[in-house]
């Protein structure tokens, strides 16, 4: 099963708001509600993004033939669906390159960009596992933040794919999943799919990570990225900056791991992204909250980042 | 109103897990009915919790008067209904040691806990807000940690009767409290309580503290303790050792608020103490979770000790 791909002329996705509960396949014919899944969470996770947003070009080039307004519109729409994740925007406009070309194509360009990041998973699992064993031992013992899984990508997913890869090499001794309030992508979407798999797991709430690193409970921490920044500042979801903190106190690895489409090397650190704050509805009945979708892990904190092509150990000063 | 207190020969107290939804009171004359009520978090917070076993065992001695079995092991479960704020057993044992003296003394020494507790969070307010004022400037920003208002006490709180105190003296520049997962003691009791009196809030998801402190967003941290250690390590709801990562990493002051009933100088350090875990249920519809229901924070990342009695400025190297 793929999380979002193009069938017969649509795009067709899993709809992760309904998950772990039912499993949805939404199937879109309409830029606007592309958009509307995209801003739901209906699809998510850096990688899957970039296919979205690529693929929502190739949705803007049929609906739109003809209107190059309403086209230029539609392409824009999906662009700014949301703003943290690099992703959506590179995916876009990487399709969108190709309009003066047909509609054949844009999609072709879409369908290379889903094929690059199905590629990318499996290079990052086998770099990501590597690294891991070399850090931490045959066996490591692994908390991971978010969902990083298939959900997150196409199939496989950036650090989940790594977990997935080092259970195949015989090479996992344990996981925690954090939660991931407000929208729980950990409780819900992780444990599902580590359920799935058959992989054993223990959820925890997300501010008692850094307390269970403190007492041994992890060999590393090893989370996904919504953009690199090019001095290494990772943005990611909300909480990852501060299991950072737990995992620097308690002395073991921070890895991040996403493909290569997720550097920016246009942004030059964390304080120059816009962070995302999706309002107070999802966290309380009060009316003010606030709400940051996403945080921002100084490069310091950072061991390693893992792409599909390098590892670069920002721990002995390597650089993206 | 009273949070919990003795009223015609019974316990009366608030039901915290009908909050914020409806203010109900039990009325408590059974000795099971307690223990069942502190296990359920129907009463919690650490003063109120020691106000809750002193009552117990006036409870007891009423209900088993004649059987000293029975009343023996009553006495034990209220002691040990939860294993981890001292002040459960504290309150407890002062109460029981005046069993010899018949159940008239015994309730004349639980009364005098809560009235102790509730002349502890009056001097806490004003030695709290002083010290916030002195380490930030005349009018702060807090961001808070669970509950630790008038209902983790009896009327006013720790922590938060400084945040009340502040806002008294028109010296009050914003509230953020966490809504301190599993089960929401910052999203439902502190925003309820913060609603009540009329004190402006935002409410966070507990693993945004850290950033939000990292972005300036509060001048400091201020939370309370189940039990402070004799070298200053502060046991506390989960999530409380995160917040103080990210207070040191920011540069702000992490003040703790507690009266002398909770510093604990028979427990050397947080290694030695027994750490409550609340099983899956309250986490996650899998089976399997791992749910501390509190932390432990190192003296070294505590800025001051505020009781009733005293401020202590670990910063500064001075002991409890």
């Amino acid at each position: 099963m793929r999380t979002i791909d193009w069938v017969d002329g649509a795009v067709e996705l899993v709809d992760q708001t309904a998950l772990p509960g039912e499993l949805i396949m939404q199937r879109i014919t309409a830029v606007a509600d592309l958009v509307a899944a995209i801003q739901s969470l209906a699809v998510r996770g850096a990688p899957a993004l970039g296919v979205a947003g690529a693929f929502g070009v190739a949705l803007a080039a049929r609906e739109f033939a003809g209107d190059p307004e309403g086209l230029a519109r539609a392409v824009r729409a999906v662009e700014v669906a949301r703003p943290t994740a690099v992703n959506l925007a590179r995916g876009a406009r990487r399709a969108a390159a190709r309009l003066g070309y047909g509609v054949e194509a844009v999609l072709a360009e879409a369908c290379a960009v889903r094929d690059e990041e199905i590629a990318a998973s499996a290079a990052m699992a086998v770099l990501g596992a590597d690294l891991l064993q070399e850090l931490c031992g045959e066996r490591p013992r692994v908390l991971t933040h978010c969902n990083t899984g298939a959900l997150a990508a196409v199939v496989g997913g950036t650090a989940l794919a790594v977990v997935y890869e080092l259970q195949r090499r015989g090479a996992l001794a344990g996981v925690i999943a954090s939660e991931t309030r407000p929208l729980l992508q950990g409780a819900r979407l992780t444990a599902w799919e580590l359920a799935q798999a058959g992989i054993e797991f223990r959820v925890a709430v997300d501010s008692a990570g850094p307390f269970l690193l403190s007492r041994g409970e992890a060999d590393a921490v090893i989370l996904g990225a919504d953009r690199i920044c090019a001095n290494g500042d990772v943005v990611n979801k909300v909480g990852t900056y501060a299991h950072a903190l737990g995992a620097r106190r308690a002395g073991v690895p921070f890895v991040v791991v996403a493909p290569e489409s997720t550097v920016d090397m246009d942004t030059p650190d964390g304080a120059a992204v816009e962070i995302e704050d999706r309002g107070a509805a999802e966290v309380t009945p009060f009316s003010a909250a606030v709400n940051p979708a996403f945080d921002i892990t100084p490069n310091d904190l950072v061991t390693a980042v893992v792409t599909d092509r390098r590892v670069v150990r920002l721990d002995r000063g390597e650089k993206l």
